[in-house]
Order: C-alpha cells, then sequence, then structure tokens
C-alpha cells in the first residue's frame, strides 16, 4: 500500500517510521531538508513539496500543526489531493476545532476522498514506538481504507462516530483537560516551593494521592529534574487552549478555568519561554514570587519572602 | 492504650471503628446523638463532649472540619486537654492552614502534650477500612507515641518533618490541585455534552489517555450516574478553596485557578447545592447553558443551543 505521511515533525517522524517498519510503502513530506534526510536515511521516499507524493498513494496521513496547514496540504496550490488514488483516504490528526474538520471533510468527500477526523495522543515517544492514541470519526469505510495505517501508528484506536467533527470535538475537550492539568500542576508547584515544602517529597505525595493527574506527575518530574528541553511546548498550549476558546465561544458555553491557563501559557510565552517544555509555564509564578527552582537554587536569588 | 476520636462524621466514624477493629480502648465524640448511638452499637465507649473523653487518655485523634473546631475541642472551656494524661500525642488531622497547625502545635507542646500535623485524603471509603493516607510532620517522639492509632487507621503514614506546618502545608496544596481537578472536569465534561459527544465515550476516551486526573476519573462516574449523593460536597471545596487562597495570600503567591475554581463551586452552592457531591459543580454549567447531565435528558430542556 502506497501512504504519505505529511509533516515529519516530532509526531510525524514517529508516525512515518512506524509506517515503514509495517512494510508499507512511505513518502515522508516536509519542508525541512533535515527531516527529509533523516527519513531517507531511514529508507523512506521523501518529498518537499505536497504535491510531490508518490503518484496513486492510497492513504494520506496528515501530522501538520493545525486546520490551516491541513487544508494548505490537501487543496492548497501545491496540495497533494491531485496525486492520490480515486477513493483515497486521507486521516486527518492535526488537532483543530470541529468546524474546520466538518469543512474539511465535506470537501474531501466531495473531491471523491474517505476522510477520517483522526486527532491523536501519546506525545513523540509513544509515535517513535507506533503506540499513538487515535481519537477518530468517520465513515466505516474511511475505518477500513485506513487501518493498515492505524494498525502501523497506534495501539488505541477510539472509533467515536460517523460524522466528522466528533474527533475534533473529543481532542479539543482533551487539551482543555490536558492544558489546566499542566497549569494548576505549575501553580500548586510553585505554591509549595514558596511555603517551604520539599519539592520532591511534595511530589511524592501528590502522585500517591488524589490530587494527582496523569500531567502532574509527568510534567513536575521534568520541573524536578529541571528539564526544559520541549517534549511539548508552552505556546503548543497557547494555540490548543485557544482552540478550546474558540470552539466553547462557538457553543456559548464558558470555559472559565481553560481561559485562565490560556492566559498562563500566554505569559509564559511572553517572557520568552514558548519554545520551553510546557511544565516550565511555572517560570511565571517563579518570575512574579522569586521562588528557585529544583536545581536553579544558585542561579537567582529570591527578591523577597 | 486509651485513645479518642474526636468528630465521628464520614472520615471519624470509619477511623474510630478501625481503631476498635485493632484491639485499642475508643471512646467516639460527637454532638450527634445518632453518632455517638451508631459508635456505642459497634462497641465503642462515647462522649458527647471533648471533656467527657476517658481520663488519662494517651492518645487523640481530632477528625472534626477546621482549626477553630480542633482548637474548641483540645482547649476550649469543654476541651479534652484536661483529660489527657501527661505526654499524650494529640493527632490533628483536620484540613487547616500551615499558620494555625503551628500555633496549635506550640500550645499543645507548652501543656506538656505531644501534637502531629497530620492532615488525612482517602476519603470515607478508605477511612471506613482503615486505608487513609496520612500526611504529617511532627516529633519523632510524637510519631512514635501515635503509631498504634496511625497503624490503625492509614496504610501509608508520609513522615514530612519535623516542623508542624508542613503536613498542613502539603495538604492545603493538594486540596488546591483536587479543587481544580473536580472543577476542570465538570468544565469539559459540559463542554464535550453542549458540543454533541456522547458522555460516556468522552469519558472513555480521557480515563484512557494524557488529559486524566485521579478526580476526573472518580467524579466524572458519579456524574454519569446521576448519583450526587454527596462522598465529598462542593461546600467542602468552598472551604479548602477558601485555606488555599488564605495561606497563599500570607506567602503573597497568587493562585489564579485556585481563585477561579474558588468561585465556581461559590457558584454552586449559591444555586443550592452546597450539600450535592462535589463533581455537581457541574451544575454551575448546566445552569448558564441548558445542558442536559446524563440521565436527567427528561427533567429539563435545552433553553438554546
Amino acid at each position: 500500500m502506497q501512504v504519505a505521511v505529511i509533516g515529519l515533525g516530532a509526531m510525524g517522524m514517529g508516525a512515518a517510521l512506524s509506517c515503514l517498519r509495517a512494510g508499507l510503502a512511505v513518502t515522508g513530506c516536509d519542508f525541512s531538508e533535515t527531516a527529509r534526510d533523516s527519513f531517507a536515511g531511514a529508507g523512506g521516499q521523501v518529498a518537499a513539496s505536497a504535491d510531490a507524493i508518490a503518484p496513486g498513494t492510497q492513504a494520506v496521513l496528515l501530522l501538520v500543526v493545525n486546520a490551516a496547514q491541513t487544508e494548505a496540504a490537501l487543496f492548497g496550490p501545491a496540495g497533494c489531493t491531485k496525486r492520490l488514488a480515486p477513493g483515497a483516504v486521507i486521516i486527518a490528526s492535526a488537532t483543530m476545532g470541529p468546524d474546520d474538520a466538518r469543512r474539511l471533510a465535506a470537501r474531501a468527500e466531495a473531491a471523491g476522498f474517505l476522510y477520517l477526523d483522526a486527532p491523536v495522543s501519546g506525545g513523540a515517544a509513544k509515535a517513535a514506538t507506533g503506540e499513538m492514541t487515535v481519537m477518530a470519526s468517520g465513515s466505516p469505510a474511511a475505518f477500513a481504507k485506513a487501518k493498515p495505517v492505524l494498525d502501523a501508528v497506534a495501539t488505541k484506536v477510539w472509533e467515536l462516530g460517523e460524522a466528522p467533527g466528533i474527533g475534533a470535538t473529543v481532542k479539543v475537550v482533551h487539551q482543555l483537560l490536558a492544558g489546566v492539568h499542566i497549569a494548576v500542576a505549575a501553580e500548586a508547584m510553585s505554591l509549595g516551593i514558596r511555603a517551604g515544602a520539599d519539592p520532591q517529597k511534595l511530589y511524592d505525595v501528590v502522585t500517591s494521592a488524589a490530587g494527582n493527574s496523569w500531567m502532574f506527575e509527568n510534567r513536575m518530574a521534568r520541573v524536578l529534574e529541571g528539564d526544559d528541553a520541549p517534549r511539548s511546548a508552552v505556546d503548543i498550549f497557547v494555540k490548543d487552549l485557544g482552540l478550546v476558546a474558540q470552539m466553547a465561544r462557538g457553543l456559548d458555553h464558558p470555559v472559565p478555568l481553560a481561559s485562565q491557563a490560556q492566559q498562563l501559557f500566554t505569559a509564559a510565552s511572553a517572557m520568552g519561554h514558548g519554545r520551553a517544555d510546557d511544565g516550565f509555564v511555572i517560570r511565571v509564578w517563579q518570575a512574579l514570587t522569586g521562588i528557585a527552582l529544583p536545581g536553579e537554587n544558585q542561579k537567582r536569588e529570591k527578591p523577597k519572602g
């Protein structure tokens, strides 16, 4: 089966390599020469532009940043749909609002293609091992056609319904939780440090108790290590919580906690930490209160306290 | 060993029964005749007032609502300290701010008693089975003296340091996380329902993914069942997030997410849901948007959407 993966970033590269390992014929597409060289080195075909993928491609997996990039890669002047086989399946995995997912699905179906609204989660580590989670909606025909690709990249595929937009909805709601959990993990850890609690003991108690979240456990471990290399960056949550706000506004539904969290990620980004790991939104509280983060005790003085 | 448990509520009754099962001589104290009758029926001694516990009591476990009740039960006109043996240990388990914990510890130590700053978590279910988690600070002598009681009521005792106030600090930070996690669980579930997602499928996806929290998993299960009988009530988080705000203000540390969550629990309480299970803070969004909660589809009409 001839497939294409468009976007060889943190998620796309792992997914493309997983497809290769599964024995699919894969063209990886990215503007970045470094990314293309890396994928070619692993034995994949490469393309610098979406309209340069192999003719007759039967499935295209899009792991780009948002709806606009997805639309451009499909239907733009250099879009890939002109290279797809009739009845090919488009697996759209960028995080986007449900309105965009429905619009792109309608456009794809009008052009004779199958469409899967298929956002993913799991991060770069799970993508690399072919163990992503896919939360998808689409027709049974679209799921069937996409199966070899989904089997290669994911260990869990949620089939959420036939209507495009349901996958996007569930993903946006998921990001609401993920974003607030990261921001409140930082708020709590910072308050504990300010109060004189031992950060490691605080972490140990919380992760064994009812106050735990997946994000607290994962992201505060990085803060304790002082490791701010981005697995997922602050700016991703500026964007994703923006999608939450946009979707909620369209539904006349207030989201006070998500809105507050977005302001905190925006503050971190404004400070120049947009590309730091998202748990380092804690630097907003550090800037305000002068707390020392673990491993940084010698680096700055407490202005007060 | 002669012990007393003051406060036979959701947590205290379970703890008192656990002490009985462990073979300790236990006086259970509560203003409520119903609670006393229940504990007497299980074979315990009872007291209607803290100054009526057995003379020479060597350990007193306080599971009352807050610092004021703790102080009254110890040092008030009908306080229990006059009945304690010299060198008895006071195990103060109500959630309170660290300043109150330090003040009560100093007063207890000045009167010749040992003091453990020992808030608990686990809920009524874990209290009933003697499986609470205790997050405690105090002197080695206080931990040693309290050991028979702690062994009876808890499976995990965190020894967080010698200074009173550390236990309270960790508990307050824990409640910050717990409260925000419950409120954002409700915000997300409500938004998902409003957007037309199936609530059960949304729950299944989130609880298997990185957006999960202990509270989302536990409390939204009750919302899906339509079961608002309080295991922990909305008003508990109005109070505990108030403690968070008080502690944070004293430390010059902003807590925007905790403050927003407290306003949401306050709104639920204002609507008359203060004694409902805390996950039913979702009724704030229901009131604003007219969503139908699971099991309530026939009970109210959507005003819009």
